[in-house]
């Protein structure tokens, strides 16, 4: 089968066939077709689309392009969540150990991403001598013993997906709902687990700007979840202002431990329950909603997800005492109160704009192989609807250098608008999709 | 200026300016564009098409992307002529020493193409001797003495059609107009010409199946080479039936050398005339096609062009003695005449299956570093409307190698279809874009 012929295919409009997908995607993972052959096929499919038949076939065999891993040794169902991101998301970081400790497990492979701010990755590895490298092998070891583990992207676990995101990187084919689709489910399906919670996010600090756009890929990724043989949800969320108060690797653990105490923001713990009640659910130790919910703040409550978390945090090498004193995180060698020039009502919190200041500080990667600065960030963020007065701090910004300080105290001041007219606190939480 | 932004702008439908369009050809001429984004663009384009304008800019970057040859030196309006391709198309040949000899100048450089018999270069290649590899300054110079020089294309002649005409092969983005246009049109205009006269082809031994799309064809590059500053004007002709008799390197150029004695076939001469008469108008040593005809049947009954040819061929290194005498040039080993199964009148002439016969005999390239073996083909071929009686030759196989020649000889038997019906010759000459 000549690339050439199947690209000609899709650029015409045809469905290509299970054959075709496989021979597609089998050259992207052993060199037989040519990255400027898989560009043109990703450009095409971007423009011609692909049925849920072409997509379903497409994640399985991206899938199938490394090991899946084997987890049938693990008792119970196997439940993951995966975000499509947004700015100050950190909440895989409770979730996990609150479901795990539900007796849920929680197998969590996360890629690395290039974002404003750092992934899941990042912001663990701010915990001191935490690993996120472990093999396939001790991630299936450590599930089992533990319930969770939270690790990276290994190099057999789908690597067609490599592949092909680092050539839609460069080439202008990011945005495609099956493509994405594909990306995102052939790792998760990759994990062995045997259902997926999904948080897909939309608004100005997401990757899908509108609901719309949000809701056809939700709908996508369960449709295609469920060809795969998966039991998979997804929420739509909001994503205007920064989730948190927290924006920055280690400010965010120090968050997510807040959230392991009962001492969570109030947007960032309705987003974590709200994931975690349909995880309870799926993982069959909850029959309602109602039900998980009462769970899941009985593990806060009683010390079992804080633990869990410290366990796990320990199985990976990490400083475990760090969870009991945050201050034993990364500490910016500089911070500044970034205070209101008036009295009112917070307007708008810009969630593209603290994710752009918290780059500038060097929370996050511009490019693949950049440096996360895991000390830096926004703390202590005001949030849509609060009332403030003159001079009272609208966050905190830490960083390492006078410059870039200089530099976000501009940008954040811009970002966070002060007005006369009350708001509300918008909405966070828009429909499940199943 | 980032590749990827620029792809997503055609990708998203909107016309590039000219600015993205020299950072795209410049890409593909220093490297500094990778091919996957290279052939993403072309994908790109191939689906959201280029305006007029686009289209212009994109051939003018291509033209100077290497060097321009400079032929003010030259007295006289310079006129070159160019085939789409097609079966048995040896035109080139007789009517460059033709038009020469009328008085205007014919600076002719070719690209060696893949086809399924040789290309023009192949062709006169067979004449022994026969050089098609001179230097641009050697070229600029016999068209200077000659009025003509029939090369091959340089390295530096348009060196980013050459990247990318590699790239659309393999990655299904031939078949698209404006950068058909932008190939055929760059190296034209590089070669220094004033005027360029078009052989448009369309049926089923052409790169173009309906004359529909051919006339789109040749519209569009009569237009942008008229954006060019050049007088363009294209002619549709059919190609249903092989041109003239014979196909194959050699068996061309002999058939070539009938034209030019006054022997040629109907049907080669009238597309000869046709393209001939064109030249001399926009040339200016004619005012009308009569006038010019009147001049081109001159030349050929005084002798005048077969002269100009041998010149050009001595010019070029090839033993004119073969011109005189084409039994010197390469003979094949092996000659066998398919018989007519029974009386009746050719309905059909099947081009691609000659074609394909040519390849299979050695005439052509599958691969671009494929050897062409100058002396086999086929000659005689019969043409459709003629009458034929059972055992009479429909036409002469040329092979070296037994095996291919029982191959051929099955093939071309069911190429030429006899039938009861008389039919008449098929109309050549469709249209005259201008």
């Amino acid at each position: 089968m000549f690339p050439q012929h199947v690209i000609a295919r899709k650029r015409d409009g045809h469905a290509l066939t299970r054959d075709e997908i496989n021979a597609f995607v089998r050259g992207a993972t052993d060199g037989s077709w040519a990255d400027y052959q898989l560009s043109a096929l990703l450009m095409a499919i971007f423009l011609r689309g692909m049925t849920p038949e072409e997509t379903a076939h497409y994640t399985d065999a991206m899938m199938r392009s490394g090991t899946v891993a084997d987890l049938t040794a693990v008792r119970g169902v196997k439940v993951d969540k995966h975000s499509t991101g947004g700015v100050g998301d950190k909440v895989s970081i409770p979730l996990a150990p609150m479901v795990v400790a539900c007796g849920v497990p929680v197998p969590m492979i996360s890629g690395r991403g290039l974002g404003h701010s750092g992934g899941t990755l990042d912001k663990l590895e701010s915990i001191p001598g935490f690993r996120t490298d472990l093999s396939l092998d001790a991630y299936c070891a450590q599930v089992a013993k533990l319930g969770c583990a939270l690790i990276g992207q290994t190099k057999d676990l789908a690597p067609a997906d490599k592949k092909l995101y680092a050539l839609r990187d460069v080439t202008a084919t990011v945005e495609c709902i099956p493509l994405i689709c594909g990306s995102i489910l052939s790792k998760k399906l990759a994990e062995g687990i045997d259902a997926l919670v999904l948080d897909v996010k939309f608004g100005r600090g997401a990757f899908m700007k509108t609901k719309a756009e949000a809701r056809r890929l939700a709908e996508s990724l369960v449709s295609v979840g469920r060809a795969g043989g998966k039991n998979v949800r997804a929420l739509l969320t909001a994503m205007e202002q920064p989730l948190g108060h927290a924006v920055g690797n280690a400010l965010e653990v120090a968050e997510s431990i807040a959230c392991l105490r009962g001492e969570g923001p109030a947007d960032l713990m309705e987003v974590t329950f709200a994931l975690g009640e349909q995880m309870l659910v799926l993982g069959g130790v909850a029959r309602t909603e109602a039900e998980a919910r009462g769970k899941l703040e009985g593990v806060i409550a009683s010390g079992a997800a804080l633990a869990k978390f410290r366990e796990i945090v320990a199985a990976q090498g990490g400083e475990a005492g760090a969870i009991d004193d945050p201050s034993r995180l990364p500490q910016a060698r500089l911070q500044r109160a970034i205070a209101a020039a008036g009295d009112g009502y917070v307007q708008e919190v810009d969630a593209m704009g603290v994710a752009l200041a918290a780059l500038r500080l060097g929370a996050g990667r511009a490019k693949a192989d950049d440096r996360v600065d895991p000390a830096v960030g926004v703390s202590a963020l005001a949030k849509i609807g609060e009332r403030v007065s003159a001079g009272a701090p609208l966050c905190i910004v830490h960083a390492n250098d006078e410059q870039a300080l200089s530099e976000v105290s501009a940008m954040l001041t811009r970002a966070i608008v002060i007005g006369e007219a009350k708001v509300a606190a918008p909405k966070l939480i828009e429909e499940l999709i199943r």
